[in-house]
């Protein structure tokens, strides 16, 4: 196949490198040319190109991996030398106005949100393996085959596909993805209220795994974060509404020094944890 | 020197293993005589006895490894067979309460807490330098001997040493560790409130190293947890005053669609974890 990879930064250099190790011609195109040239230079691509310039015919697949604000922008860069049988297809942790705008533009779009990463970003951090045994949505597009093609593309670098539709999506990812990184935003804006010098200081002295794992998501790019709110708005605000709920009812236990019902409680969230670690795909730490 | 050890689970097993390493004879106490027999096949413990029973005479130090609500109740079942000389120190994640009983129990008491471990616990867990690098906060004992000596201890498994007041030690351990404990446990319940349950099921599916860390320690040791706010009720309750404060004006922002603010807001939280990740032991990750 002939696949072009539009931003390559950490997941679409990854990607493009695993593509080409399963023989597949790759160009890339990103906004700085100093990228092209390290990608080119550690085989990463074949060739590189510019957005608002020609590009190659018979192009198979376009995969679009750039920081979600530029997904639609970009789209629409590209449609006009794009030939009529290529899919395009993104990366985009939002799915319904993506989809929606991506459609609109291009007949051959189809929405995934691999679900692969980590807090490295840029074409340093590219890294072989990247998707292995990652879970990948896809909303199905009404055209089978496109469907087929883009399923087979995730599976080919090692990732599993769940079909589902941009509203299951938005919401599913507003529970496990974008309220975390609220909820641990704003643990680490709380914990910067404590009123005695000493007492700050000690507690990041003292701070552990614990702290460390609860906090990172919500320090994580404040950009990402934003643009997530933004898209994701109403899923997002529904998940706080009831989490919200669920953690003035675990107050009140300890206002009420209820500790029978706070222990109850606190077992059907290690429950509901276990649940999360036996369907999915997250290793038990 | 003679270390008793009572509790032979991670922490306790570990530093038993440690201190042996070190040169010490140390004895343990567990309340599973089949723990007390794998601690001295292993060469963790040099001889095992029971509470409540006579103990090695000219013990220089006996530490209290228990679960938190049995250190008090352990150390009113040694103090009778304690040589005047021995120092008791306990490891517990609450030390205002403990301290207080520990020293109406024993004159040469000390309340400690070093944060190290994991997930993991019982003697089947124990690792040798567990305690490598990390903190360990001390309560200063009116006698200056006795905390050189504790210090010494604790320095010589690796740890950096911070004496604070046992106030202060409960409010710092509020924000970073049991504060973070409800804001997780309420992130694994808010979930399972999901009504749809094809939406669930992809959440699971979907859920990443991103939900993994941020709903970790809300799924761990219900009991523990329980505890934990049971003896810092107080400093926990206003953790998350300050928290819920916090959260609901991060949703304002959101439901206004207020996105310059929520990313200075992001930023902020960004900036706080980069405090902690550079003052503290916490390595980013």
């Amino acid at each position: 196949m002939k696949v072009g990879v539009i931003g390559l930064g950490l997941i679409g250099g990854s990607l493009a490198l695993d593509l080409r190790a399963l023989g597949h011609w790759v160009w890339g195109i990103s906004r700085r040319e100093r990228t092209c040239h390290t990608a080119l230079d550690r085989g990463i691509i074949d060739a590189y190109y510019q957005l608002g310039e020609s590009l190659p015919q018979d192009t198979d697949v376009v995969i679009i991996c750039t920081p979600i604000e530029q997904i639609i922008p970009s789209l629409s860069l590209l449609v006009k030398y794009l030939s009529t049988q290529t899919i395009v297809t993104d990366v985009g942790s939002v799915k319904a106005p993506i989809v929606e705008a991506g459609q609109q533009l291009w007949h051959r779009f189809i929405g995934s949100h691999p679900m692969a990463g980590n807090t490295n970003s840029g074409i340093e951090s590219v890294q072989k393996g990247l998707f292995t045994d990652r879970p990948c949505a896809v909303v199905p597009h009404p055209v089978g085959q496109i469907n087929d093609q883009i399923s087979a593309l995730w599976r080919s670098v090692g990732m599993e596909v769940y079909y589902c539709d941009s509203t299951e999506h938005d919401r599913a990812v507003a529970w496990i993805s974008h309220l975390p990184v609220i909820v641990s935003a704003s643990l680490n804006l709380a914990c910067n209220r404590e009123s005695s010098a000493r007492v700050k200081i000690l507690g990041e002295k003292l701070a552990s795994s614990g702290f460390a794992d609860t906090s990172r998501v919500g320090g994580g790019n404040p950009q990402l974060g934003r643009m997530m709110a933004q898209l994701n708005r109403v899923a997002l605000l529904s998940a706080l509404d009831h989490y919200q709920e669920v953690l003035s009812s675990l107050r009140q236990t300890i206002e009420d020094e209820a500790w029978e019902q706070l222990e109850d409680r606190l077992k059907q969230a290690q429950e509901v944890r276990q649940t999360y670690i036996k369907s999915g795909m997250i290793a038990p730490k």
